[in-house]
């Protein structure tokens, strides 16, 4: 089974020092469960505990009462599967046509698209200095008043290497970014060589949003994934996180972050 | 539109005091999403700009590029509904039938299935003094080794009002707590009249799974969202959020939580 971490080199940025350290890093595994022979979902998870969350799952989704109605289940944790088969348990197309899409703090899903397997390496030669990034940072965190009132939302920004662009808080991360994404499409608004900031943690599925409008960098307060940091290098996206007074950690494409400004982003 | 925070009453515990107050609580909103006259997804997001989420949640998904592709976007804010039309787009059941369900900071998906309408109050007249839910949150935050080492995973604990019986990490919010039960369900592990503590938001979802196990106390260090705080009063949970230190807020079912320790959990 995977671990629980994983460890990654990482460019460690204080107001003193660049050295380069390694980090552990929280692992994203992907798990899929089928039932009664169907596939029904794949969890972004901690790689864990996998026969009970499968059961957990299905218990919560109202799909499983007690242990006593499986009549199998079988869990390959290095497929990342769990086959589990319960008797008296209909789910026709309907059950799939309805989902919710949770806030999570905040997380969503997104459908599981084919799309994102040719999501396009982002290309742009953008650069951004340490200053910068906290000088935006700092900018950022000043705008979170919803935050301030009722320390239940996320915030999300687009911004060049100077100044936010725009702004969105919702209580779903995913929901704050697909906000700002939405507002450039309909006011058109470039996103190609510009940041995003976003005060959750980065996993994969934010990083697929980020490269399919084009974007170089995303700077966060919080820490990547494993899978988050691996999609990121794949991807051409500097990912910078865990920026916290004046330290930052940057975990791919650290090619993009220079000590000395110059030119525009 | 709804207001992006609410204010709700609220029993604010501290060590030296508790006293009735009133506190703002970030708005949950559900937002259904209809693409050329199909039910597409229904979001949990805060209340503004839905205009821009309906188009955003569409590119992110691989469903829209452009904004002439639209040739319909009607948002109805009071139904919580946007029915939008893009040529060129077939959706046909293989779509709806593979999703990804991310791990958030961690959000998940549920299926939005009908079972939550029915899902029962909880009766149990179990009860926790104040003393014994900061011992239990000092437990809990001792236990999290993983998320000091990563800084990247939520923590999920089954308690009773002394011990914490099961603990659980992961970097989604609701796997924490579906591994939770489902350990539970494998091992015969009692739910009624326990307590649920999570390191992360609690949004309305998790109180329907909490509900369904029969749980009638939650714990978070963070706090709820507005439709969170509302689903645990009518569900019958005493949603206990913000334990920091030695202060608290009793959001709903306060009459659980009793000064005097008495009986047992």
């Amino acid at each position: 089974m995977a671990d629980e971490a994983e460890r990654f080199p990482v460019l460690r940025i204080t107001k003193e020092d660049i050295s380069n350290t390694e980090l552990a890093v929280a692992s994203e595994f992907l798990f899929t469960i089928f039932l009664n022979d169907r596939e029904l979902a794949t969890l972004l998870c901690s790689p864990g505990n996998l026969r009970y969350l499968a059961v957990g799952f299905l218990a919560s989704e109202g799909l499983l009462n007690s242990k006593n109605e499986i009549k199998k289940l079988e869990v390959d944790e290095w497929l990342g599967t769990a086959h589990v088969e319960i008797e008296g348990v209909d789910i026709d197309d309907s059950f799939f046509a309805k989902r919710l899409i949770a806030s999570g703090c905040g997380g969503a899903a997104t459908f599981y698209s084919v799309a994102d397997a040719n999501t396009p390496v982002v290309e742009s030669s953008a650069e951004i200095s340490p200053d910068e990034v906290f000088t935006l940072v700092n900018k950022f965190q000043h705008r979170s008043q919803l935050y301030l009132a009722t320390h239940g939302v996320h915030s999300a920004a687009l911004a060049d290497r100077r100044e936010i662009l725009i702004f969105c808080e919702d209580i779903g991360r995913h929901n704050a970014i697909d906000k700002i994404f939405g507002e450039c499409l309909m006011e058109d608004i470039p996103t190609s060589d510009r940041i995003i900031i976003s005060s959750g943690r980065i996993s994969s599925e934010v990083l697929h949003k980020v490269a399919k409008r084009g974007i170089p960098i995303i700077i966060s307060k919080s820490a990547p994934t494993s899978l988050g940091l691996k999609t990121a290098d794949k991807l051409g996206i500097t990912l910078i996180g865990s920026v916290r007074g004046k330290k930052m950690n940057v975990y791919t494409n650290n090619w993009r972050v220079k000590k000395k400004t110059d030119g525009n982003a």
